[in-house]
């Protein structure tokens, strides 16, 4: 159960996300979402946000060198006092100078089309646009390119196509 | 002027390239080319190389943090004991374990057609899998696609598309 927003205070949020934390917002009126930098991540409840959207698993030991590698990791949690839950999550590499590059971006399906999605790269672009980063790119599924498309996003500028390589 | 292959000490090349510098084969007889990840780059020549293929510049002081922030910086010299010359360069930024993404691959257009691109890039994956990344990616000129394609990248694999986002 989530408790409405006024009932955060800004230490116990400060407690439970961090000094970074903010509120998200959202039109859930009986959830209160905080985005957090810092709130340490639970990686088997990481990846089951993430295979929740069909993404397959991956090691654990490399997410958490890969997430200790990023540039940003962020977490959406809904808040709750005694155990807030990972419902979004999205993470960045890149040199933080020229080059971002977002990967990961996920929201829980129970708590999608509610605008957190939307909130979530508002608030990745704007903790890029502080560091200064001059371009952000990302590979976006066919299903949400049009979610990119309607945020200002360009779809291959000057035809650049993306190439992948596997190492397996 | 290059010098003969034989005529590049193994001392030599480690004293201008460093311990970790590679020969890099090639069709041109006169020339000898050596990747180097540790030769210090000069950031006047970097971006005249990057200005001949019709890249447009960027801020020194820019340029700087991102190579220092970039998981790897290669850069192709056309050998010469007094005075190396850069012709090729290619940098990845990434978690070093689940994605790294290549950036600013140029060979410099008098070199270029004799496989030095396609040995620069052969470069990059055995380094990036040596390091045993899972995934590399790279936005593509629509006039190189199809040298990544000759080299085993997928385009777009699932349908994923490239999207840009520009802080000016």
């Amino acid at each position: 159960m989530g408790i409405s927003p006024w009932l955060l205070s800004t230490p116990l949020m400060e407690e439970l996300y961090g000094k970074d934390a903010r509120l998200c917002p959202s039109s859930h009126g009986e959830a209160t979402f905080v985005f957090s930098q810092s709130r340490p991540l639970d990686l088997i409840e990481l990846e089951q946000l993430l295979a929740s959207v069909g993404w397959s698993r991956r090691p654990q030991r490399l997410v958490k060198r890969a997430l200790e590698n990023s540039l940003l990791t962020i977490g959406l949690w809904s808040h709750d006092p005694s155990i807030p839950r990972l419902v979004g999550f999205a993470r960045c590499t890149g040199d933080g100078v020229l080059e971002a590059t977002v990967w990961d971006v996920v929201v829980h399906p129970v708590w999608q089309g509610s605008g957190l999605g939307k909130e979530l790269m508002k608030y990745v672009l704007e903790l890029l646009r502080t560091m200064r980063v001059q371009r952000v790119t990302l590979f976006a599924d066919p299903g949400v390119v049009d979610f990119y498309l309607r945020q200002g996003w360009t779809l291959e500028p000057k035809g650049r196509r993306c190439a992948f390589w596997y190492a397996n």
